[in-house]
């Protein structure tokens, strides 16, 4: 079958980690039998460069024509913050959210789980970790206070600044429709977290997850304020499969929980919407300090790739085999320089691409 | 001298630690020649048991005549939430957030710590903990979500939710020279949390911040994003000296500062505002599960009167006593259950608090 692919190599690393997953796609396509298209497109940085926007009207539409987006990473970094403010035409609402806003993507999926061949880079200790951790967060990714109407006035000579925060009926239904049908082919647990005891949009919420988990017998529903959860990520992280949440929540969450596992650099994401386009993107930034060097970890990209063969293409088989070939170079023993340990053997970034595909 | 405060056991253990914490101040008082005076007054569950609301109008004048409020814990827990919606009328607004807005105590001090003596609890490995860590979450209290406009309406036949976020500059400018003033007596580095590369009130807080920087030239201050600070806290801990932020970021921050530090039950915290009155209460919640066995740990209790010593009464020399004595009893290897490790010795809610009194 033939798909067409957007792909966003973007700033920083995000080309070369972007190159070694066509390249592993390449190989999936030769293998079985599949035509990948790709149409590269400019966003972040190199777009403003090129264009003075983050991402151009041009660029939008031929994203919006693919049947999927394969995005590396966009922004700079300046100091610890993987993206900033510093120039004000490089705002994610030109960029990220606009792209995320305009395909209609309100479900982000991101996995975070114990790697156990690196089981060593996990910040917290053995006893915490207990028997491994493998949660999915599913974050609500076009609602809430990133897209609320917002502004800046002065009040009776005081400068005054408002964000709102809403969430109607219709858009937690179909993101919490997304997480149980998630959870059921998981461990069929879903956490709902929220703040039901101070936001109205929060006790929303809970009643329409609750609604919706009447469709889901089987599945074991629970609610969690959001400090609790932040708690307990750190505390008990084995306790949770599916966490489902609102957008600001799951930015706070989605990242800690990535970190716990020590290996962010190896977690993939997936944003969806009602349609089978997704985009898809690694969970790290665009680690400008480490880009050109051929050193960057192309994994995160490469399960992002095979995010997309699942969730856009219905190519579960063909996921399967991405997702294994992974585990078996890890397992054989290459690491890229970021998750480099002793015994091992250290390869670059092409070589880890050249690995996996030959996995296939 | 006299001083009047005003207690608050509340429920579950709140009773039972908020006894120690008397005893520890009566004995300051009786070495130091001070005296404290209190009236009991009723929040949480034990008043909507009693009058019907969570927060009596009488109590809360109680509170406001006094010169400070020491506070056990309010609410119950239901599964792993410290607080909970189950009954309308038990919701914060009533009560612990009624209680801050009347008290004008837009500035909460949580101390979040390594113990020495507790290494063993804390949740991450050996070699993040580096040096250990010592930081404190000055946190905005009375401002944005938690007290904006909301409201939930039909729109267009949808429910729809809505909470605002507001800050003006002459909030953020008071939380933000607490922040600076703590700074100046630590290790002068102030970290100010945002989402300004999304929130307008993000990037007016941040100028905000970078204007009351310039009084404080010795002060190392530098922004970071939420989602990043959220990871950081589990990366490196030990980069922070002042965590400064608004109201519902500093509530998710703390509460995972306070648990990576192993030592939930050991935090203590302060709410201030621009008198001397100020709330003091234990980071932990109220526990109802192990309530009225007398098995409960009243340090961070002890230690919140220890602030309160400090920070209201200007009582220095007094809190370093109370903190002394807590030192010491750890060193001696007395143990609530919650902290105990092997060779130590096993002691009681009440006998916790004689040990403290004792070594003061
Ligand atoms: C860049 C920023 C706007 C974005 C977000 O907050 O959604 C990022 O942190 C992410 O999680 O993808
Ligand atoms: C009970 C709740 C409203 C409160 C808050 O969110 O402020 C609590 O979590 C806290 O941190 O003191």
């Amino acid at each position: 079958m033939g798909f067409s692919i957007a792909l966003i190599p973007g700033d920083g690393i995000g080309p070369e980690i972007v190159a070694e997953a066509r390249k592993v796609l390449d190989c999936v396509g030769s293998r079985y039998g599949h035509e990948f298209n790709y149409t590269e497109i400019l966003m972040g940085g190199c777009s403003i460069d090129a264009y003075g926007v983050p991402l151009s009207d041009e660029a939008l539409a031929v994203a919006k024509s693919s049947d999927s987006v394969l995005l590396g990473a966009v922004g700079g970094n300046v100091g610890n913050s993987r993206w900033y403010d510093v120039a004000p035409n490089l705002r994610p609402e030109a960029g990220l959210l606009k792209i995320r806003k305009e395909l209609g993507l309100f479900a982000n999926i991101r996995p975070a789980y114990l790697f156990n061949e690196l089981k060593g880079a996990c910040p917290l200790k053995e006893d915490i970790i207990g028997d491994g951790f493998d949660m999915v967060i599913m974050r609500e990714l076009t609602g809430g206070l990133y897209f609320g109407e917002r502004h800046t006035e002065e009040v009776d000579g005081v400068m005054t600044a408002t964000d709102t925060l809403t969430y109607n009926e219709e858009e937690i239904r179909r993101i919490a429709v997304k997480a149980f049908d998630i959870a059921m082919k998981r461990n069929k647990k879903v956490i709902s977290v929220d703040k039901a005891n101070v936001l109205d949009s929060s006790r929303l919420w809970r009643k329409v997850v609750a609604e919706v988990a009447k469709d889901y017998p089987e599945v074991e529903v629970s609610n969690m304020l959001v400090d609790n959860c932040a708690m307990q990520l750190v505390m008990n992280p084995g306790q949770f499969d599916v966490i489902l949440t609102e957008n600001m929540f799951g930015d706070i969450l989605s990242d800690e929980a990535s970190m716990i596992t020590g290996s962010i650099g190896m977690l993939s994401s997936a944003s969806l919407g009602s349609s089978k386009l997704g985009l898809y993107e690694p969970s790290h930034g665009s680690a400008p300090d480490i880009a050109g060097k051929n050193i960057a970890n192309p994994i995160a990209t490469i399960l992002s790739a095979a995010m997309m063969l699942r969730y856009s293409f219905d190519l579960d088989k063909e996921a399967d085999a991405v997702e294994a070939a992974v585990k078996k170079v890890l397992k054989d023993g290459y690491r890229t320089i970021d998750i480099m340990d002793e015994g091992m053997t250290q390869v670059s970034t092409s070589q880890m691409g050249d690995l996996i595909a030959d996995n296939i």
